[in-house]
């Protein structure tokens, strides 16, 4: 028998005798691994943090005692222990990988990005201050996440507590791929001290602190958590742990397995064949300039692995390649101001993270109208945890003003646009990135971005005109082709290729011989392009019906069930135009 | 003669001795007064940094050296030093109390918000590095503005810089109020062991550092500058110094003199009368439920004057007040945290800084459906520097899923909707707190706001509806008196409350006996809430035309000014209307 078999909740793991919890440990590792190579998943942070995992539930009390875990990925241990241990190893799509409050009470927030965990945990100690309860609220972040600014600001606010306040630090060396910046040498200074470096962040803000070398050793996890139980002021507890521990690919390739889709277990580690992908043709791109002198810096914050900064991109780039760590705001001002200074700055950011920045591209990029090139991975309607979907970018860029927010819709259109943007010294751009596997026409796109908010008429016709951006251009072909076989209809293709402004000229010569047109994005519609094409026409008689997802947060729900439910399907977007030009 | 009538660029100020540098001081600090004193603006900040100014431009060689200075509210003794002297302290209007690259090459960027210098800075030095440049990039830092995290992420990165980097932080003790914090105790520890506690945050992350304890003496300041000029790493230089300097009353009263309008040196500091105000109906509010024993927390991030938190307030709120300090993204994770944890959090931003929050208000609060109240002031169309406009708050905020955002039209409304979103456990509300005078029906208001999304039918008419949000609801009132006027048209007028949502069924109605929907927002009209109107008729016949800011900066520009470029005055409205009808 298993010992995970008998563990039901946390009740339970406190039951256990030490040496049952090294097996519980195992078994634990074993269902990380099952899941991941199953449905693909968070790997090295979760096996990492297994003996931690364990440690606090054998020591605190949750749900009387509060765990919020950052990001809240390194949370598979904490989930088996927490009753779902059936659902999360074999049922896996019934249990999120993240922290979920419907799903269990032992999960304080939903949380998916990062930095977050101490600010929450700030509040939540103060609302118990304030209500006169006891109990201890415990802060988990690491791998990363601790360079973010969100971060910091609870750590300063912290310092104001006198009471109950446990952050503990997961120092596995790692972020998704390795650390940068001074908070991680001081880390590492500690680690090499044993924690009795002079240099310490943590007490330069007010905690105390306490150092763990043994982070994967259950007994001294417990040794160190029981001593800091009920403590009555703010400390951090600062454990080194071997991200990937106990599974030897995930240990030598840390970056590797930090994610990993299904069925790696199966595999050997063959070297994929190299497809040409956006990613591909993007770094390829900036190879190119690095090798002719250019003054080019490509910059990632933290997730260089989700935008195709693979190693030997990074490693050929050398001093024209930064990673500024988990600190998306930074990455914003810093590329604002590589370009004022004069140099290329190409920034890729992930379109979810991307939320992080809504100030800095108002006040550090756009007011400053600098030239710096801002890439948009991921921006789509998915099937995506509720914490990462890419629907928010395009109200978040296109209503500020200056920035000129591009939506290419194929290979040759992409480059063509990078490179105007990499050029030009007038304008912040933004590219959303094809999130739809690349398309080549074969054919340079010549066309001159300068002219801004110049539409591209793809075919001209009557009566119905449709306006499809970026990723769902093909989804505005698809229209247009059943149009004519079912209804006889020449419909007008427009491709807008800018988000940000409408072509005035176009949209007025449509209305003399167009009825209906319809607008496509792959995004949220509140705030968004089509609303803007609705505007335009709104004193007009023409009639507009746009397309894209409904403001909500959807949770890993299957892509056909969102198109389904957003009225995005061919056939019911078909029997919408029937009913508007009858 | 005065000195400072032969300073007429950095070069003069070179040329100056020692002694002539205390009577330029005094000069500029002549000019703080004066400009403050006719046109109002930033004066214990300003005053508090005549010596450091005048020590950087003596030592370092600006434009050729860099300058950033955080918020660059402290860039009154720049300006004066850098060619602007005349317009600066006699025609002020000409002249901003910010950086502004376009008056001068001495504004490295146009800067408004806090915490953003280190960041920009660090981008000037790796263009440089890349460029293979040599000149000192100097970051500007203090009097609050360290707690953000921007600021953090930027030192960070800076830990990674291999060159010339200096960051000057200027420790006044105090942000606007006073400071909150771990970090601002650190600073505090420092100051007492004159720079040589063993905690030491810059240190912590990889900085060298000096301290300058007489940061009011040109000499000092000089030799501090002198050696860390040309430095090849990054440095911090710690200089203490007195906020108000040399004006008495802002040297005592600190807070009240941050800021400060036109004409306080002709007035007596007398305590004015007592009118209720938005503010002060808010204070009422809190103050009572503290004095109920209710676990309300009023919370300020760094800003607490300009929301009403007035120190009386404070001082009564105790346990019950928290200010985060600067620091905007956490403030909407903690008062998040807070509702999740049993309190009832209000929390009171400025529409300009809410920008630091998109993803706070998105992933910490709107995710979690936690029942916080956000106060947004300052949400208007107004003649602000560019950097601190507000119209962006509504499509900020309102293309969020799950928040509730309100737009009160008078003191009884807001009332309910405060009483509303503070008692109810299922939303998380913002409310636009009006930027117009407090008008009273004298009526309570008795609205059940958790039927969400009803608009208020204000008058039933036909042909033409107004739908008149928030500050714009008086303009719609007399749109409504004109049309009745001008062209015997009983208008509807609406006050549509919700700015998250639309009344499809009041909507509905419209249609058969009106042709004409017009919308009235202060704020951008992209992604804003007229927009949503426009969609939700583009389908049918009823023309729509929505009023409100284009999407642009404007920068001081008088609001009348405003109005008329943006078509806002009633006769180009009522023109309009004109013409949509016949």
């Amino acid at each position: 028998m298993k010992i995970i078999d008998k563990i039901n909740s946390p009740e339970d793991v406190k039951k256990l005798p030490l040496g049952e919890m090294d097996i519980l440990a195992q078994n634990i590792r074993e269902g990380i691994l099952k899941r991941v190579n199953d449905i693909g998943g968070h790997l090295g942070p979760d096996l990492g943090i297994v003996e931690v995992t364990i440690a606090l539930h054998y020591v605190f009390n949750s749900p009387s005692d509060k765990f919020v875990f950052d990001v809240s990925h390194q949370c598979y241990p904490h989930k088996m222990l927490t009753g779902r241990k059936e659902g999360f190893i074999n049922n896996q799509y019934s249990i999120s990988g993240y922290f979920n409050p419907d799903e269990s009470e032992h999960d304080n927030f939903t949380i998916g990005h990062t930095s977050t965990s101490i600010s929450l945990a700030v509040g939540l100690a103060k609302a118990r201050d304030i209500l006169g309860q006891k109990h201890n609220v415990i802060a988990l972040i690491g791998d990363g996440s601790l360079s973010g600014g969100e971060a910091y600001e609870g750590l300063n606010n912290a310092g104001e507590l006198n009471s109950n306040f446990i952050v503990v630090v997961n120092d596995n060396e790692m972020s998704i791929a390795e650390n940068y910046g001074g908070l991680y040498k001081n880390l590492e200074e500690l680690r090499n001290t044993k924690g009795n470096s002079q240099n310490n962040f943590f007490k330069s803000l007010g905690f105390e602190y306490m150092y763990v070398e043994e982070g994967n050793n259950i007994e001294a996890l417990i040794q160190a958590f029981k001593t800091v139980k009920d403590i009555n002021k703010p400390i951090v507890v600062h454990i080194h742990t071997l991200k990937g521990k106990g599974y030897k690919p995930a240990e030598e390739n840390k970056e590797c397995y930090h994610w990993h889709l299904a069925g790696f277990l199966d595999k050997k580690d063959e070297i994929s064949k190299p497809i040409e992908t956006y990613e591909s043709i993007t770094t390829d791109f900036l190879l190119n300039k690095k090798e002719k002198n250019e003054p080019v810096v490509a910059i990632t914050a933290g997730t260089p692995g989700a935008v195709g900064f693979y190693p030997e991109f990074r490693e050929k780039m050398g001093e024209n390649y930064t990673d500024v760590a988990i600190s998306e705001e930074h990455s914003i001002a810093y590329a604002s101001a590589l370009a004022k200074g004069g140099a290329k700055p190409v920034l890729a950011l992930l379109s979810s993270f991307i939320q992080r920045t809504y100030d800095q591209l108002s006040q550090d990029l756009a007011l400053n109208k600098t030239s710096a090139t801002i890439l948009v991975f991921w921006g789509t309607i998915g099937p995506m945890d509720a914490t990462h979907l890419g629907i928010f970018d395009i109200p978040l860029i296109s209503n500020i003003p200056n920035i000129v927010y591009l939506a290419p819709t194929n290979k040759e259109e992409y480059l063509a646009m990078l490179n105007w943007a990499y050029n030009q010294n007038e304008h912040p751009v933004a590219i959303r990135v094809p999130f739809i596997p690349l398309k080549s026409t074969g054919i340079e796109d010549k066309t001159d971005y300068s002219k801004l908010n110049k539409f591209k008429m793809i075919k001209k016709g009557e009566k119905v005109a449709i306006i499809a951006l970026g990723n769902f251009f093909n989804l505005g072909e698809k229209i247009s082709n059943k149009l004519k076989d079912e209804l006889n209809i020449e419909a007008t293709l427009i491709n807008p290729c800018y988000i940000t402004g409408v072509d005035k000229d176009m949209l007025n010569n449509l209305k003399e011989t167009h009825d209906l047109v319809i607008t496509l994005e792959d995004g949220v519609l509140d705030g968004g392009f089509g609303e803007k094409i609705s505007r335009f026409y709104s004193t007009s008689s023409m009639k507009v019906k746009n397309y894209g997802a409904q403001k909500m947060f959807t949770d890993r729900v299957p892509l056909n069930e969102l198109y389904k439910m957003f009225g995005l399907e061919e056939n019911q977007i078909i029997d919408d135009i029937k009913k508007l030009i009858k």
